[in-house]
């Protein structure tokens, strides 16, 4: 049984953010995945104006609280997670795949106790002052290549993996499946305008009739379109003169 | 065991996208998680030129390549998937929550069977049409208040939850754990100061020294850490005075 997640009890913490786009994206997100406290430490003061003088600024960001260092950022949490690409810099920390440390912090908000997960500016990531706060690092998995993601988009795929549900209940869209006298009815029709259109000859081999029985029941027919399908072959049949006394 | 994923095989279709840095957010995620191949459908044509001319516009986008139409986009695609914030339209597709539409897709693209993945514009989505050439719709699991998500965020989590893997190893980032031996030596330093400060008097009951200890067992000692924890005890065991002898 997962434990419920406490969202109320998450803080994203953004450091010294520089874009308004940013932090208004980082909001979004959060207000996408129920998470509502947004915590900025010394941003850029025209960006956080920016972003949230502007149009459609969210909730989440218009509560934000600022704080002018980590330390006052934290104070109140029992675990503080920092982000990093874990590129060039040797990491003092121990380092956690998101999809690991995700678990390990849905445990702490389960448990009611409150998780800072911090973000470091665009350009820099969070810095070895920064880190000295965090009792472990999170990484996501990118390519070697480039693993320098987007401030909000690595924020939106933190969030997702946190909110995310193995196993959330498929939904039941499968189609219910035409019962096989429907199929065989449709195959009937079919055989039927073969023979009217002259793709089988009047003395075909039972081979073909097998054949076309196969390859009906291999559409997998839905039972909600058996109707217009028997529609549609019947009118191909009465204009092909099967049926010259009844339009269909 | 989960299907080794073939990152070339999967199309990123965006679909009449108007904002540039939409176009280069969704490219720079396809980059970091592995994805090459970036297709655009009728996208909004300076916002296109504008993406590509950027400075630092990625590989991906410049090799992106340009349809039409959505037919088009999707021909050589054995699985087309539509993504949709699923909300105020009625749909005739099956919807898939992502935590199940991405093992499909896996599925496939395990199987060497080429995979269209759709995105439709910042403010309509995909329309019906669109989702006509789709097998099924997927959506991202975000709350009921604000389901409708930045279009470089969702590429980001969709293609996140392609990659992501549950079964990677746990980093063994453990640290090895103090041994008793050192820990007790911690404890006996930290006692003599204690004394020392007169915290604990000459004759503090028994029951205050195993206190103390317990304090210093729950402090899990990383092993590499001891000699620091001793050379800082020792040092202030000096400065107390009792050991006037040597400094540390």
């Amino acid at each position: 049984m997962p434990v419920p997640i406490r969202f109320g009890l998450l803080r994203v913490v953004l450091v010294a953010t520089r874009n308004p786009l940013n932090l208004g994206a980082a909001a979004r997100a959060m207000s996408n995945f129920g998470f509502t406290h947004l915590r900025v430490v010394h941003p850029y003061s025209p960006a956080y104006r920016e972003a949230r003088s502007a149009v459609g600024a969210s909730h989440v960001l218009n509560e934000a609280e600022e704080y002018s260092s980590v330390a006052e950022a934290v104070a109140d949490c029992s675990l503080v997670v920092g982000t990093t690409a874990a590129a060039r810099r040797e990491l003092h920390h121990p380092l956690k795949r998101l999809e690991h440390g995700a678990r390990l912090i849905r445990k702490q908000l389960g448990g009611s106790r409150r998780v800072a997960l911090l973000f470091g500016s665009e350009k820099k990531g969070l810095s070895n002052e920064d880190f000295s706060h965090c009792h472990w690092l999170l990484h996501i998995p990118t390519c070697e290549e480039n693993v320098s993601m987007n401030l909000g988009q690595a924020v939106a795929v933190c969030l997702y993996e946190l909110v995310r549900d193995a196993k959330a209940p498929a939904q039941s869209d499968k189609e219910a499946p035409a019962t096989a006298g429907d199929v065989e009815r449709i195959n009937a029709m079919l055989t039927e305008v073969l023979r009217a259109s002259g793709y089988l000859g009047r003395r075909s081999p039972k081979d073909s009739a097998d054949r076309i029985r196969r390859l009906v029941r291999r559409l997998k027919l839905p039972a909600r379109d058996v109707s217009y399908w028997l529609g549609i072959l019947r009118q191909i049949a009465w204009k092909l003169g099967t049926r010259k006394d009844v339009a269909p």
